[in-house]
């Protein structure tokens, strides 16, 4: 079937069941960012393929909602169906629930599936559309998608506590001290790197997070996971057995749910669980954030000393590539796909990487303005001896996650692109160097980022920073570096063992983009009587390139910050090259 | 009676009651940070008079909670009566509603007046302790309070539209269009700086605050005014009648509540509004934000040329106010009160003076690290030829309210006191020169402004800046810029035409303590591709004395921006001056 027939087939089923709109989230059954194969139905639905998305289908219409990263992209995959392109944001474009408000009337019936919309939504639809019918049952695509993929079945293992640094027992005993302070009997997890990080448990169920489809159940005096026990490495099902955490089926859960004691109490995030999850449940609710979110985000002495190791092997890959990059470059032209594969080839090395932690974005020339850009077969640029290729990649090691930006500069450039540049990597020391009370937030801290932008008039359309899971999921909230507050994403505290990306850009479309990314992980600074301060400590090693740099406009402060990092960078990774290597380090790393 | 009397007075009413605790904030019926003598409840009960306070009796303990500005002051007031201070914030000390929670049991009764209690605070109350029983009616301290003074009934006149820029009527139509979208018939406005400009009246009610003790209910075709008419002028009782409004005895209001038709719908804000005004209206309640707040504070552009021109006055005033402190100290000793004196004579020049914004603070040496000192004939300093003096004060003209804090170097300084000087002048410069897209927060900014003290692992306990009132209150929110976000003080976004104060302070106790305070209108900056920037004006126009600056320490842009500055005072100020005054103001702004 092409999309126009699938449309065709999910309507003759909506007119059977009396439906007069489905709605289909990109979403799993966990709230996951990104989401495994089996859960693309949106993408099923319409052909685009790219990470956001939601669709709505009536019997006259079908329309597709994204946002401004992909209105280029999304265009041009429902460009032969009968998609409608509706771009967030945009002046004049109804939000989806503007549409819905509009265009569901009395007795109407909407359905999604229940288990990809969360709780909150839910809610939030039930307001605003009083008169409108609900069905949430109804996982119409899965009804027509004929050759749709099994659930993610990879195998799970146990990443030992030599790395995590903390038992799972010791984990639920911490959380049980969590459920205490709110008075609740049980709390229920369900996303997939809380329940990753609270097992000691890693797998592959959604590309490039090291996951596992799993639900948990935590008791005073149990734990019940649910998951596809068959995955689980004999190591992994023995560490849980030993941990008192009791296996049941994947799909279980909901069973379990409605089977608790009414009289009980349940902590629940109605934020990110599913809207069934939550109606199936017992208990009285609570709904407070999961313990364990705040728990992983600050991560232990074991994690960051990991973390540092993860970041060093990532490091000598990352400068291996640049000395080649940058001395082959010289000879001939080179094409995105082969900088991300040799770049690759290089992580490949350590044999403790376990795949990259997205896949690698290779940006040359105007492709650098695109910030979601990726590369293919069918289209790709070849990278000349001039101006900047932009490199955003990362890898999942067993000690930790990583997540690099490095621009490299590959010929001559004008004073216009190196004055970009150097606002750029002004931007990501000054940030570095920032020195604040605890209790600060993202919020607070991000004008100290982008003043250099802001003083010109200049800007970049995301967040400075995000958090990093360990050995989990590159993008891993709570903390985030934004100044723009949403209740959506509130600006936290800044907590001491926090990883966080440090990567203002620039871009111009058609022309050059910019990215720079450095880890930072908050630490303790001095306390005095104002309190205890913070700072950051940057956790990325590699040579920033000083080819992009115009020396004039860094600050006494930055340029000494940028020489003590270069420093550093070249003490750890030198050991790791060969002689030629080491040369060109040293230059790369000089002393301006 | 001394307080110990009167609260052994308060208890045994308490006993007759059966009343276990008294709750006695520092309030009026409207909400005001400053209240007339009427309402000094909690002044009279422990004789601490600072601004902020509040108060729990119970049989045993009599505690007063207030915050680090006031901890020395408090601590002094109540040394010889059983009061017991509860320093806010500080580590170990409960806030007053942890100390409710763990000291109240189930069928204790706690009373309080309802009418200086905000509708939000007694219902936090009633979720808080589910099981105390609360009398919201009981005046209790009005009834052993045998000489209270009567309610202030000064006169109130009408401030022109050639100062206010906008009629009574357009106000009133620009509100109801908001209600229109709210959706709602009525509005209640108890704030009496909303008020007072909603009626472009002005009065004496409180001190140092041009308000009239009032409450207003608009609908959509009758506006109702609740004042006690006989303090009206003619010019303003003739203003209002133009204007549609009915005026109705000040008390009358909660009567009118009550007699609202049940099936309308009432905007009111259950922040600022009290209790009982509240649970008297009889109509459905659509709890937002007053319009009149955020309106207010946008200037409109015949009120910033005004207050441009309140500052050229007060800016002349305190210029001649610093020459002859720098002249005669070097002859002689002055005391703080003939410092206070002396200024407040030169802004009398000044025929359009209403009165001073507050009482002028000026504190030497030690006593300028009290944060919101007063000098008193009891108790002052002798100013000499060493140190630093701190003078904060500000006047109320019929063109606009001023609020300035100048640290005046009476002597030499060693380079210690020179370095907090010149770090506290940063601060201020860096604010000043801040430059950001709209939409930005003072929570956002915050971080530009203390940067220079968080570097050096410094800081200080006050907000950067509040909003400044239009011939109204010197603090008037929303907008202020502080880096902690509460519930109670959302960050909001720097709107064009919002007079902020911008005043950072080092503060040691016991040796000095230095604060530096102007004004700053936000103004539109240019529009890029990313969006709309804005920046400050500063309107504030007094030499910044350069005998306490270290130069090395400043960047080239903060000693562009002082000498800019400087140029400019020089430049406005200098043609109100005789010839030895022009030559001293000369040297304090000469550039450096």
């Amino acid at each position: 079937m092409n999309v126009n027939e699938r449309i065709q087939a999910l309507r003759a089923l909506m007119k059977e069941k009396n439906i007069t709109a489905v709605y289909i989230p990109t979403s799993d059954f966990h709230n996951s960012e990104y989401v495994g194969d089996y859960f693309k139905c949106r993408a099923y639905m319409t052909n685009f393929y790219g990470s956001a998305g939601v669709v709505l289908i009536t019997q006259e219409k079908a329309l597709l909602w994204t946002d401004a990263r992909y209105f280029i992209i999304a265009a041009n995959a429902i460009k032969d169906n009968e998609v409608i392109l509706m771009k967030m944001a945009e002046e004049g474009v109804p939000t989806i629930e503007e549409y819905m408000c509009e265009h569901l009337h009395a007795n109407d019936t909407l359905a999604f599936d229940g288990r990809v919309v969360s709780a909150t939504l839910y809610k939030q639809w039930k307001e605003l559309l009083p008169e409108v019918n609900f069905k949430s049952d109804e996982d119409l695509v899965g009804q027509i998608w004929t050759d749709r993929p099994e659930l993610s079945n990879a195998p799970a293992w146990l990443l030992s506590e030599k790395y995590t640094g903390k038992s799972t027992a010791q984990k639920i005993s911490e959380i049980r001290e969590k459920m205490k302070e709110y008075g609740t009997d049980y709390h229920l997890i369900s996303t997939l790197d809380d329940n990753a990080w609270l097992f000691n448990m890693r797998g592959d169920d959604v590309h490039s997070s090291p996951v596992v489809l799993s639900y948990s159940i935590i008791g005073m005096d149990e734990v019940r996971l649910f998951v596809n026990e068959n995955k689980l490495s004999d190591e992994l099902k023995d560490y849980l057995k030993q941990s008192g955490v009791v296996c049941y089926p994947y799909n279980d859960v909901y069973e379990h749910l409605t089977q608790l004691p009414k009289d009980k109490t349940m902590l629940m995030n109605s934020a990110v669980v599913n809207s069934l999850l939550l109606s199936s449940c017992a208990c009285k609710i609570v709904d407070a954030p999961a313990p364990s979110t705040l728990m992983k985000a600050m991560k232990n002495e074991v994690e960051i000393e990991n973390t540092r190791q993860a970041h060093l092997v990532d490091g000598v890959a990352v400068t291996k590539f640049m000395i080649w990059l940058k001395d082959e470059i010289k000879k001939r032209e080179i094409s995105e796909l082969e900088a991300a594969e040799v770049l690759y080839n290089y992580r490949s090395e350590c044999e403790d990487l376990i795949e990259l932690s997205f896949d690698t974005i290779a940006g040359y020339g105007p492709n650098g303005a695109s910030m979601h850009y990726t590369a293919s077969p069918e289209s790709y640029a070849m990278c000349k001896a001039e101006g900047f290729l932009l490199v955003d990649s990362g890898g999942t090691y067993k000690q930790g996650t990583t997540d690099i930006t490095r621009t490299f500069v590959l010929g001559p450039l004008n004073e216009t692109f190196r004055s970009h540049f150097t606002t750029v990597l002004r931007s990501l020391i000054d940030l570095s160097l920032a020195h604040f009370p605890y209790g600060a937030t993202g919020a607070n801290l991000d004008s100290i980022s982008r003043q250099v932008f802001w003083e010109k008039g200049l800007d970049f359309k995301h967040g400075t920073g995000h958090g990093v899971g360990h050995v989990l999921n590159v993008h891993e909230g709570p903390n985030n570096i934004f100044w723009r507050i949403s209740p959506n994403r509130p600006s936290i505290v800044m907590e001491e063992g926090m990883i966080t990306s440090n990567e203002p850009g620039y871009y111009e479309e058609g022309s050059h983009g910019i990215r720079l990314e450095n880890e930072i992980l908050t630490v303790k600074a001095e306390k005095t009587e104002y309190g205890q301060f913070m700072k950051f400590e940057t956790l990325t090693l590699a040579p920033l390139d000083l080819d992009g740099v115009n020396v004039d406009e860094l600050t006494q402060y930055e340029k000494a910050w940028l020489n003590d990092y270069h420093k550093t960078v070249y003490e750890k990774i030198s050991p790791f090259l060969n002689e030629h290597e080491k040369q060109m380090l040293a230059i790369y790393t000089r002393a301006i």
